[in-house]
């Protein structure tokens, strides 16, 4: 029986995970609990915590559970980091040091016995430019954002913990996430999956940057799969840099344009409506475009290999027909 | 007047930089002010105040001062971070954060007149094998230690607040600073210093690894040096990346004695004892061996460029005769 916290499971990602989990038995047996501030309409019918991660008796008292599998996606937004510093700080940084302490307190406790895998969904933002063309697996971290920043201080954090062996972690940067099914949220990034959701679901859809915009993107599908792999994989084969740049497809704007019309006809391209906004558009100007993810391929990673297929996950998993 | 206040400011790095700036009028006026735990024999004839960095109501009362220009130098060495894990984690990185947190105060209380100049020494520390030959300005930070992940982590911190305009920031890694003057200290890395030290003063030395192995040096002078230009250039040339691999120089042990013959002899070179150490062996083969600084060269930082000028900077400032 593997007892699993998912802290961020009200979240788009936290809930395909534990479906996931539990279509797939990915574990023999799991005894999966979801964490979050709140939680979406619609019952997984799993137990679910409702609370505020950035306060350590929180995180007291999960650990206090011990379980075998953490699974840390709760954080804010970047554009929220961004405009709420302190809050931004607290939640996703601060949240991961009382988080780590918590779980070092049962490793204590059990003289060592208790020793959790930790997965933690970081992002590609710990990366600032200039960029080389293809961003490889040495490429230094020096984010341009509060959250890349809170991001990178994580993965430091849990990387040392890990490497005293209080806990056994692993930082996953995640590509931009498209497309997320439901609605739009207040991410900049937000239109990548919109320029292809709402038209899928006959609405219209804003494309606030030019279509020469190039940049990274895995399915949430994928998502849920980096997940659980990070979760079974043995992580003395990351040899101490516990912190990975995960696969992802790399594609203009125009691509996932044409591949919509692919999918969905000149009908569903058609509802593309280009409104340029320079804020967006200089905000995106600073993104990551393209890796060269040599490490987390080796160690299983998979995700989408063009973006038809990032199109068909959607489809298949999300579309509401 | 520039009010200047140096934490660590009772270390021999801080009491070198003390030294310089009031016998080199580095700034028109100086009010400087030292912060430590304890401070060394022999009075600067300086405002000394003795105190915990770790403690948040220490940095409230030192950032009530406003100071123009702060130099974090305060930690704990490598060593005793490794052993003391929480100590490591509360001196090293959680005084960064209320150290920040507490000048943003002042800068919010002032309506943002308020931005110090805030110098932090990181470490080449923050670097974790496998290494290229020379490490380049774009290498990423992969720490293998407790004090490299802390470093790292204030350098993110410290680039954040910098970014948002709160403070105006640099971390320099440092190079092993050779020759370390006074007694032997608790770092593994101890020894480089030791043995030219202790053959110029007419003492044995011991050498606990290969006189193969090769690392990255630069004087005390340099270091203080280092330091007056972090405070005093435009950082907007560090063009958002603030954390900044420093010029050093690269040899190996063997390079060191023979500097050291030819700065005092045979019989100097007979005072160093070779006994194998195979816990400080296998240390030291984990540190970075060399570094291609470009961007702090072109920045203006500077250091010696042979073994021999380390060792004249030692003779000239500390030997005693």
């Amino acid at each position: 029986m593997k007892k699993i916290l998912i802290l961020g499971g009200g979240g788009m990602i936290g809930q395909k995970l534990a479906q996931k989990i539990v279509r797939e038995q990915t574990f023999e047996e799991a005894d999966i609990t979801l964490f979050d501030r709140a939680f979406p309409v619609g019952d997984l019918g799993l137990p679910a915590i409702k609370g505020n991660i950035a306060d350590p008796a929180i995180s007291q008292k999960l650990a206090a559970a011990q379980p075998d599998i953490v699974f840390q996606l709760a954080s804010i937004v970047s554009g929220q980091a961004e405009q709420e510093f302190e809050l931004g700080w607290d939640v996703n940084m601060m949240s991961m040091w009382h988080l780590l302490n918590a779980l070092k307190d049962q490793h204590d406790a059990t003289n060592g016995r208790y020793c959790p895998r930790v997965v933690f969904t970081s992002s590609i933002a710990v990366f600032g430019g200039p960029y080389p063309d293809k961003i490889g697996d040495e490429f230094l971290s020096a984010p341009l954002t509060s959250y890349g920043a809170q991001k990178a201080a994580c993965e430091l954090m849990l990387s040392d913990y890990s490497r005293k062996g209080f806990v056994d972690g692993i930082s996953l940067r995640l590509p931009t996430i498209c497309v997320r099914p439901g609605k739009a949220n207040a991410a900049a990034s937000s239109f990548f999956s919109g320029i292809i959701r709402e038209p899928l679901n006959g609405h219209e859809a804003i494309l606030p940057v030019q279509d020469t915009v190039r940049h990274w993107h895995a399915s949430p599908r994928s998502a849920a799969g980096f997940l659980t792999h990070a979760a079974t994989m043995d992580l003395a084969r990351l040899e101490g840099r516990r912190a990975l740049n995960l696969p992802g497809y790399s594609c203009t704007v125009a691509e996932q344009i044409e591949a919509l019309r692919r999918a969905a006809g000149q009908g569903a391209v058609d509802l593309i409506k280009h409104q340029p906004d320079d804020a967006i558009e200089s905000m995106v100007a600073s993104w990551p475009r393209n890796f060269d993810p040599q490490r987390a391929i080796a160690l299983g990673f998979t995700s989408e290999n063009s973006f038809d297929e990032i199109i068909k996950a959607y489809i298949e998993d999300d579309l509401d027909r």
